[in-house]
């Protein structure tokens, strides 16, 4: 169905063309991969801390027993999103003391099932690229962007918008090599988030349905700075 | 460009429209992630204990620091890819002796870059639904599907083969319930792998580039068996 436009807005949502971070279905899941046997007291741990510095705010948080979440609410949307992880993420690895941790990652954007109306029908945001502060935690990634579009779409082929975002992340300094079905992407965890989530954000101007996922790792045993 | 017709091939691939395994870039990346201080002793010993087994036959095997690629050359494709896998997840579970175990997994064909060939001009092959043998570990995972389509397609929206792949899952009795941006699975860690391996399979044979992603959790201390 087509978004109420008479529902109440927040200035940002409505200077970006009338749909909010809950109508465009903007989230994430992420599940996180403490390698210690303590694991359980670092994950509760981390989103605690997360938490109490009030990354929260804004945002819907549902923990299962295979991952987390995340709902946006309000916007920044994205700019929400990425600080909360950046911060469970930073707050998981002084908890295992520089330890080996991995997330995955989902972020997810315009999910039919997920959203309640027709995003086709509407003009996309094209939200500002998101800030967020340094982790002083260096991680190595792996990262894939997935467009969903139907027909005709201004973006052209999917291809198109992997590789302006593939492009992007190369000019920014943080895509460091290309793998079979990912592209790897080095530096601070905030860095690294960052970049996948200005892409899979600016994918979303275009196509509505898009989604990207992350593998996320630090404090490995075997750095070799994501060259191959 | 087209594919060399010209070229040796197997009797399952020419029986299957022309294209083998590695023409259609069959293949995924998984990390392992024991959830204990011996993570590496694990990992590095269910990676050896399948190619003791002999389940490395017929693939290309190569690990980095973030994950494991894992490459098909000869059919039956996605036959050999699950068992390797089923057969990894298996010993890590008994190396952890029953112990806290998740695996990330993302299956890929037809990604242009890794395949040498416009994979829309050939017809593509419908493989038969994989058969794996019992591990006897219980699984929970969330199961993502991606056909990455562009213009008109056969399968109709991208909806269309994702819903047809849960309802699939119903049908099986794996699908236990849908949660935000994926579906949750049940069941024997090879049973819950082979759902995600047919219905990845089934929608490549209407869409050239099809990507799954599944996070699966064996031993974990919070099981709810994926109910909510």
């Amino acid at each position: 169905m087509m978004i109420d436009t008479s529902a109440t807005r927040t200035p940002a949502a409505a200077s970006a063309g009338g749909a909010g971070p809950q109508q465009l279905g903007i989230g994430m899941r992420f599940s996180l991969h403490p390698h210690c046997d303590d694991f359980v007291g670092v994950i509760l741990g981390a989103l605690a801390d997360a938490r109490e510095a009030g990354l929260d705010q804004g945002l819907v948080i549902e923990s299962d027993e295979v991952s987390t979440y995340v709902g946006a609410r309000n916007a920044p949307a994205e700019q929400r999103l990425v600080a909360y992880l950046a911060g469970v993420l930073g707050a998981a690895s002084r908890r295992t003391g520089g330890g080996h941790v991995v997330a995955h990652v989902l972020l997810s954007r315009g999910c039919p099932g997920e959203v309640s109306c027709d995003l086709r029908a509407v003009g996309l945001p094209a939200p500002a690229p998101v800030e967020v502060a340094p982790t002083g935690v260096r991680a190595v990634a792996q990262w894939s962007l997935y467009p969903l579009m139907d027909g005709w779409s201004s973006a052209g082929s999917h291809m198109v918008p992997i590789e302006a975002a593939i492009s992007a992340a190369q000019q920014r300094g943080t895509a460091s090599a290309s793998s079979h079905y990912a592209t790897t992407l080095t530096g601070d965890v905030a860095e690294v988030l960052a970049t996948a989530t200005d892409a899979w954000a600016a994918v979303g101007a275009q196509v509505a349905h898009v989604v990207s996922h992350l593998t996320v790792s630090f404090g490995s045993p075997s750095v070799t700075d994501g060259g191959r």
